[in-house]
């Protein structure tokens, strides 16, 4: 019988790293004479029966793949619906899939596409077209369950971290008679591990940042200024991380609770601008506001090795799992040690991971709430360990843009969109 | 005659390598056996006669000023007024330099700072105490008339357009079903050539950015619109880069000239944010936005190797030049070759430098507004060539943080603050 082929796809927002993965697992896969079909934006590729074929691709551009931010095939924010809901869309994929011959799913993404995998896992069963259905975790959030933690996370930590440390040494330098306070906005709607993730840069007394906001403590006005003030007046200025997350006593976000603008308008967002702003209203700071937004979860070029390492072993773990005849588990890194960091690669059932989210624990915030505490230290640092520099020509990171050219239609017409 | 001591100041918005400029000028100087008196917060610490003895710092702290962001000293916002309107401060002034038996006087600043240099020099003539003054140039603002590029400049312009290249990316990945539009602001309050570095990333057809927002253009909104909404149309999605300096057709900022907020507050800062949302609001395209404000400047971990070898040549040919007996000169960086290229110091003199603005030419910007010509690539290509690492400990970039012992103080007394 002649070998099946595999399907990938990248799920949800991307990351510095989403591609070393795609690299490893296509690596791995043309050495073991699979070819691999990617997803065309995500899972819609599938729906669409927009296929890629990546043998189309040269090993040099593969090779590249480890360097460039973003994904490669493109990504989707599509959340297929229940069996119960919509079957025809998963009738649709089977049909697509067992067109192309393909015996493998991949499927690289967070929590809803481990959810995803797992449906198409069961229904493949059901059908009688067993397909070796493998979650590959990415998520910047961090917040998948049974993994220690989760590739493209650890790149935004170092960012985050190396950006407030820089700034901080700005602000620091121009506090005497300019900007007193800095504030740096990072993502993390849900959970405040990349807010964590700027605590890092502070090793001694005084340095920045001073205080973090999390979207897991409630923001108090009063005692947030006052912290300020002290720091102000002890160090000479202070710089801040808060969380996109940040939330009131009414549970609302802070960039969405506040004020309209002149047209009725919802304040456009952003909650550094705020939180500076109120800085300056009540203590007459001089401020400066930085939003990192899609900078952060794109900067490769100061992307964790150590994340990078993990993103690429998962893509490739996943092909050798795949033909050894694991299925129905997503991949997971498993710290076997902390102190040397070590790591390995284990697996959780799909069925088990499916819409978990991964809270930070309580005890990594310091009891003022304003801080991390020396186990959360112990465990974010590891993750940003290591450089790993893509090459550059004219100045510029040599990122790659694939060729992407399409598997012939079998099928043909559209599933959405 | 013993020799005389060095006062040295940073002054103005720090940068990625204003601090290479002094660890050029302090292993020069020590070379030479020179004792360098730093101004703590510039030449407030003059003022103040607050003055740093960096001789206290070991070799080893002085090499790693080259990698570091920020001014290790303390810089300062403020300008010295006039001879006829403040008298009274250049004579404190002059009182210190004798009181440590200064010879040499070397500013490292903008415009501003060069005009001060030049009056300090006239005075000391006059009081028949001669200093050597020396301007060495730094603005990430690029818009010192007489030197080819400013140093500072270089770093942010690899930033930007390192930046915008990696946000390009992402939103490229995401455009089939979320992101279409992502809008950076970079500085430049006055010239656009910093947003005009973000040009840089755009190589081809179709890569970001798609379009820049100059000072120098004024705002139109409808056709604006329609190079965004054409973009989108032909390229899936659109990367800007926007110049905090952008006007519209009354002059005003675009930043302030907007809306104002519940309370009656003037809309929180950031052009960023508002033009995200009228593409929003007219075209509906869903958008994201970042403001990358001190992260541009302080960014040393992906400075410009071009750069950084500028601003630590600066640093030390201005101990070499004044030890020649060059004085009221401004340091410049004189172009011989662009390809391949090729530069050297010149020199200009103090009084024709001070507060000249550079502008960007009319011919750097395409004629439709929203891109640079190839003539502007030319000029900037070469300035942000190279990358120049810090060394990293547990992730994180070494910069150091110099003991700054005071010397000790021989006149007392507060002329400021």
């Amino acid at each position: 019988m002649a070998k099946q082929n595999a399907f990938y796809a990248q799920s949800g927002g991307v990351t510095a790293v989403i591609n070393a993965t795609a690299c490893g697992l296509i690596q791995a896969a043309r050495h073991a004479g699979i070819t691999v079909y990617a997803g065309r934006n995500g899972i819609i590729g599938a729906l669409n029966e927009e296929l890629i074929d990546t043998s189309k691709e040269s090993d040099e551009d593969i090779a590249l793949l480890r360097y460039t931010p973003s994904g490669a095939f493109g990504s989707c924010r599509y959340k297929l619906k229940s069996l119960e809901e919509n079957r025809a869309e998963y009738d649709r994929l089977m049909e697509v899939f067992k067109a192309h011959n393909i015996g493998y799913f991949f499927y690289n993404g967070g929590g809803d596409s481990q959810d995803t995998a797992h449906k198409i896992s069961q229904l493949s069963h059901k059908l009688g077209y067993p397909l070796t259905c493998i979650g590959i975790p990415k998520t910047v959030d961090n917040d998948l369950a049974f993994t220690d933690n989760c590739p493209g996370f650890g790149s935004v930590a170092k960012y985050v971290a190396v950006s407030i440390r820089e700034a901080g040494f700005d602000v620091a330098s121009m506090a005497a008679t300019s900007t007193k306070v800095f504030v740096m906005e990072v993502m993390g709607r849900h959970a405040g591990w990349i807010a964590a993730a700027g605590g890092l840069a502070a090793n001694n007394d005084g340095e920045a940042p001073h205080i973090i906001l999390f979207p897991e403590v409630i923001f108090e006005q009063e005692k947030f200024l006052k912290k300020v003030d002290d720091c102000v007046k002890k160090y000479g200025y202070c710089a801040i991380v808060v969380s996109e997350g940040l939330r009131n006593k009414e549970g609302k976000f802070l960039s969405e609770a506040g004020t309209k603008d002149a047209f009725g308008h919802t304040q456009l967002g952003g909650v550094a601008p705020l939180i500076a702003k109120l800085i300056k209203d009540e203590l007459g700071y001089k401020y400066h506001w930085a939003v990192a937004d899609y900078l952060q979860r794109a900067a490769r070029h100061i992307a964790s090795k150590t994340d990078v390492d993990q993103a690429y072993a998962l893509g490739k773990k996943a092909i050798e799992l795949a033909l050894q005849g694991k299925k129905d588990v997503m991949l997971t890194i498993d710290r076997t040690s902390t102190k040397p960091y070590d790591w390995t690669i284990g697996t959780a059932p799909l069925e088990k991971v499916a819409n978990i989210e991964k809270k930070m624990p309580t005890d990594f915030i310091t009891t003022d709430g304003f801080g991390i505490t020396n186990k959360c230290r112990e465990y974010l640092e590891p993750l940003i360990q290591g450089e790993d520099y893509p090459t550059y020509s004219n100045g510029l990171p040599n990122y790659v843009t694939l060729k992407n050219v399409p598997v012939k239609q079998i099928i043909g017409g559209k599933a959405t969109g």
